[in-house]
């Protein structure tokens, strides 16, 4: 079985994959947009998280083979489970996602609300994420008996996968001794995951862009292994360092030039601030039922009809303009004082800050269990391993842009632009 | 101006065109797939008629550079004139369509409902097409003050580029005693028209496909003019003669293998099955008002809430699934007897025909008048042209491909499926 | 082990091949071009035969992987032994072809001169051919020694998948009481082999045309095996069939619109001219020491050295101009009377005649072997199949495009154009 | 006229550039392929210089175009003649190159041989450079003839857009009282030129990787113009700085991973041992007629007939290859040390440094006059520029990547590999 698709040409599943590709919480995926509002400014950007998790499915299958390639399993159906693990995983990433990205996030009930068992930890009273709406689908939906019936292993198993802190209390990472849950982890997420590598070119295609064109071929070419304390860890062969910086810093101008353009930030600034606002009564079900109904055109839908001048921005395609951009260090974009001043002459102004950092994982990374990471290989073709690095020490590029890289911005009405920029002392065409 | 654009890199506009850009009309075709019901067997084909209508306006100008490169108007702002125009009927062609394409057409009202006046003559009880939409859009709502506030033109010389049926009344198209409308008609609606060189190469794109891989360089490159009893008329270079056929058979093998793809055959079935439903009581409103909300997330959300066994299996994804399907002429795909047969056996089946033509102008232009041809030149490269054809004479695409090419299909009920192959002596997994 | 490859990203090989690979008979390709004198009108087109190769290798691969994914072998070293043989066929199909592809395959030398003894029947006096050439360098250079040390077969297997002629004594193409040895070399040479698949879109590539871009993807995802007479041959699902008559449409285009170019052919003649004059002496060596030297930059340093007036056409890149070309049928496109006419009056002429066939093994398919087929399975998805018919049964596109496309064309001395034009009655500028 | 291209699809030119095209000197750019010895690693990179001299001179229209898209000079007829002349120097800007790029540029004669009159100062002991040869070319050989009979400018003016150092006595670059060259230069060779832009984006199609897949329409479709001290120059849109930034990177990246891969590396440096030998005896020569000859192949056929073991090792293709590899800062990547105690143990080694900058325009620039500047222009769609920043002065890029990042490499005999590896204490297979 098989479809097409622009990135890869095909993407190729087999019946027990077809089970879950077609249960109803990956299909919501066909209504949530990869990246949001960015069809807008983007118009060919209309497609969506079920195309990209075919492709991370895809991609993740790509890795795992590559990675593995001269590791000798116990057996071979050990190396069948583990691949077919890894794809799932892949496949079901992103089922929490909640409507037009990250941008409503904020809304999510209390953790403790969706009824999740696995984690390690409870911290019930911290904000849900859209990873652990991923979890709670996993453990608490039909989803998980499909994954039962067709497949070797749990729901578990793949959620252990998508999520560092799902406790898995069997042996199934274990394989002739060696723990394999951090290398499969790390394809699904992590540095170097094969979840960035498909969006990346599926954004870029979509919008036109050339930033995300990063070597895919080159970085899942020179996967291997390394064994740290027990740990099999996803390796990558010292050749394939530039490649990896290059692969970040196209993640970086993708950021910039692509997912904080002005018109989509604008559009989610109204968007979160009706959410936020107490009057609106909006906020995202902890409910599974109703969260699942909750997609892009649900909500586009709800927008249309309440009476909120936030949601009508967003619902009319009329939302609030630019007015000031400082880019830089978080200081040097600071918009604050002005927005301050506007807000004091009665003007009603929008702030966004769109902040650009290199990497998520990197900060993370030291604070977590030292083992977890990507190494590096340094050797010559055909040669043993000389050194063996992490990523982190192999690559210079978390240093030469250590530093965020910000953008702050303020939003007026239309009618206010002419106004607002003459309050700011800025030039205008009248002038 | 400018936005990005998966196929083309860059398409750019001026302030006049913005203006129509941001219209509700053309708005409105961000919520109309471009191949309605394709994104499901096609997850990359989410694309809409929007990025499509910019893509055709993009090409209209390359298009009307080419054929007219060598060409001396009056004056240049009558060239910029035509130009313009020729840009704003490909950007607004679409403009009246139904959501999910074609497959709801049967169910628009009779034409006179649409209050058009400038058809040469009134057929008012036939039934709208999305073309009479379009017209009618162009005539009764703002966006022909729009046009008529931007441009040296009116939405009445648009329409005349869209419809051939459109009588203008002053004397705008004629300069240096030519008359230039059917070159202009011919860029926007022809057998080599840029609609579909643009959706030939986007949908080839998003669906993963290579069919629709046109070469639109060398076609919109040879292009040129004939002037043919006071008309200018579009002309081709007969070195592009085989590249046009590669075009025909590229669209004609789209169709075959993307557009009668099974999966929404199916859907589009099941729709038109509930539209046709006297009981559903839904039709396309003769009101642009009405219409103009009636888009694919508007009709999604209506199938989901009607309670209708047709409009469910839209809305819930079941679709029935193929049992039987012919290819041949269109007696071979015939599939008829069959239908009649499982019909008497109570099983429920929904027929369809999909019928693939080489081009649909081909009948239509002997009917014409028959000036309105595409030419072709033959010569050498720096010589004079040595013979003046028609394209139909030119190229031998016609005669080879003279025939249509049928899929006649049956489906049923997934629970049907192995009864009604058995009844029908087909072989079965179970046999 | 890899390469990058324009066309698919990476092309990866394995050490055995490696040796192969570095061998300077394959080396050679390296200064071999793709489509010889291509490069003169498509300035992209300088790709050798050696890129071609490692493409075709690699799509034997994936070809072989498709079509046996359902098939049990014996044991899984029989599967590994097929695939490698396949894939090292598809690498050194074109080992023996000569510079500027097949122009002067007309001086090579008779067939017995190259000492070939594995062919089933000898007919020592009939011109070698490329082919003849690849053979022979199999049987008779190191090449095969390097073959028998890395691999489980020797150099005669490779050629008796690349030439149906090579007789193989040994029972290394059965297993489990089936003969293998017709699917693999369909894979390697058929009406649906790798090498189209690759030089189409390859070709296209480098020319930056559209019309080899056919879709590899479906054709080879379809692929599957078919049992006839205790041969096991290729069969094509019956959903690429159309995908099929795209790819024969396609190659048929590319010879039309690029291999046919008149630049190309122009050069081709002169060089032609220049090895069919007795006076040059020039051929090309039976002897393979001389024979492996004999490359595009050889030949064309040949070329620069002897005093020849066709040789410095060539050289000097001066070629004889069209005066005349006519497309059609065989007598359509006839030009012998104007040939002699010109030729009467002084004018040296060059005369070309291009045949556009569809396809080259139509006609022998008929004279050979009935078993020896592709076939074609029709059935619908999960089920099992209905009906079995030859790729032949299953296509129209044989009898739409059963006749020939000739393109006829005089050449001459840019000096003579105009004078050339005016006794054949043309349009010049000058008039 | 055209041709078609594997970048644009189509580069258009006129008549009177078809007589530079066609003449003796950029046809011979067909020879010398665009990145050397890159096609041994990279089989699809055999493109030639003549490709990416047209594709420069494409987009160097393109560039003008937009930068002057604003612009108001005296009449029409100013623009053709700029526009046309910075195509020009676009497409003969590389007709000095020595085969197999710059490899070879060391062993060019003192410039004073090359008898240029054109430049400012004489400094006729330096070495010459390959833009020496380039405006001895335009100086002195027909071309310049050609240039004079079909331009309305002369081939000193087409000199003096390629190098600075070219003095132009008339006021040719006057126009409205500014002074248009140091734009028209920047079109051609700056920061921002067409040429890398060129470059990046064929190689990276040719080499099948993806790092030089710059946004070329965004950083063309942003360029301006910026009047300082009465001369013209380039400007480009603050919205487009990390696109620049983008780019700059790219360019990096494929230095790194492309152009300095080992196998060709090790190639320049025995063609440079070779070069250097006084044994030898070659150099280039500055006899125009003589260089002319010296294309590619010509370099290969003399090294293949002369007996000198460097020289046999490119002819051969069996370079030395790598025993050490470092990566890092000039000092952190010295092999000095290795070098010697090799060579003092008898082993015949080779060292290459490869020096990775992010810009070579960078320091120059500083020492340069002030004002030939890229300038940056801050502002929002709509509204006048708030402030004007160089280049330098809005990118952070140059100070990320101020250092330089070198790659340091010992090669050897393949003989010699395990004896030197274990020499300098690294793990070898056999250990």
């Amino acid at each position: 079985m098989e479809v097409r698709d622009p990135v890869y040409g095909t993407v190729q599943y087999d019946e027990s994959e077809q089970h879950v590709i077609g249960h109803e919480w990956v299909q919501r995926l066909r209504d949530i947009r990869q990246i949001g509002f960015s069809f807008l400014p983007f118009p060919g950007a209309t497609h969506s998280r079920f195309a990209h998790s075919l492709g991370v499915m895809d991609l993740a299958g790509r890795a795992f083979d590559q990675a593995y390639a001269q590791w000798g399993f116990t057996d071979l159906s050990q190396r069948a489970r583990f691949r077919s693990l890894v794809r799932l995983a892949a496949l079901c990433h992103d089922i929490g996602h909640a409507p037009f990205s990250h941008c409503t996030e904020f809304s999510m009930p209390p953790l403790g609300e969706l009824g999740i068992t696995w984690y390690e930890s409870q911290e019930g009273a911290r904000r849900a994420s859209h990873e652990d709406y991923t979890i709670a689908i996993l453990e608490r939906t039909s989803l998980g008996e499909v994954v039962a019936r067709h497949f070797p292993f749990t729901a578990r198993h793949v959620a252990a996968l998508v999520c560092k802190d799902v406790e898995v209390e069997d042996d199934f990472f274990l394989d002739g001794g060696l723990d394999h849950r951090w290398l499969l982890s790390q394809i699904v997420s992590s540095e170097l995951d094969v979840d960035r590598l498909d969006y990346l070119v599926r954004d870029a295609l979509h919008t036109g862009t050339a930033y995300g064109r990063v070597d895919v071929d080159w970085l899942i070419g020179n996967l291997s292994t390394h064994v740290a304390d027990g740990h099999v860890c996803l390796a990558l062969e010292g050749r394939a360092v530039y490649a990896f910086d290059h692969f970040l810093l196209a993640r970086h101008h993708m950021f910039l030039q692509v997912y904080f353009h002005h018109t989509s930030v604008a559009y989610e600034e109204h968007l979160r601030r009706y959410a936020m606002d107490p009057e609106s009564g909006w906020s995202l079900s902890a409910d599974l039922n109703v969260y699942r109904l909750t997609d892009d055109a649900a909500l586009l839908q709800h927008l249309k009809e309440v009476r909120h001048p936030m949601a009508e921005r967003v619902a009319n395609r009329k939302p609030y303009v630019r007015v000031l951009e400082r880019h830089g260090s978080e200081d040097a974009s600071d918009v604050s004082q002005e927005v301050e001043f506007l807000d004091g002459q009665g003007i009603d102004v929008i702030q966004a800050t769109s902040t650009g950092r290199l990497s998520r994982y990197q900060g993370q990374q030291s604070a977590r269990q030292q083992g977890d990471q990507i190494y590096v290989f340094e050797r010559l073709d055909g040669f043993p391993v000389e050194a063996v690095k992490t990523l982190n020490e192999a690559s210079e590029v978390f240093s030469r842009y250590a530093d965020d890289r910000c953008i702050g911005r303020i939003y007026v009405d239309r009618e206010d632009v002419v106004r607002a920029r003459r309050l700011l002392g800025l030039p205008c065409d009248e002038a």
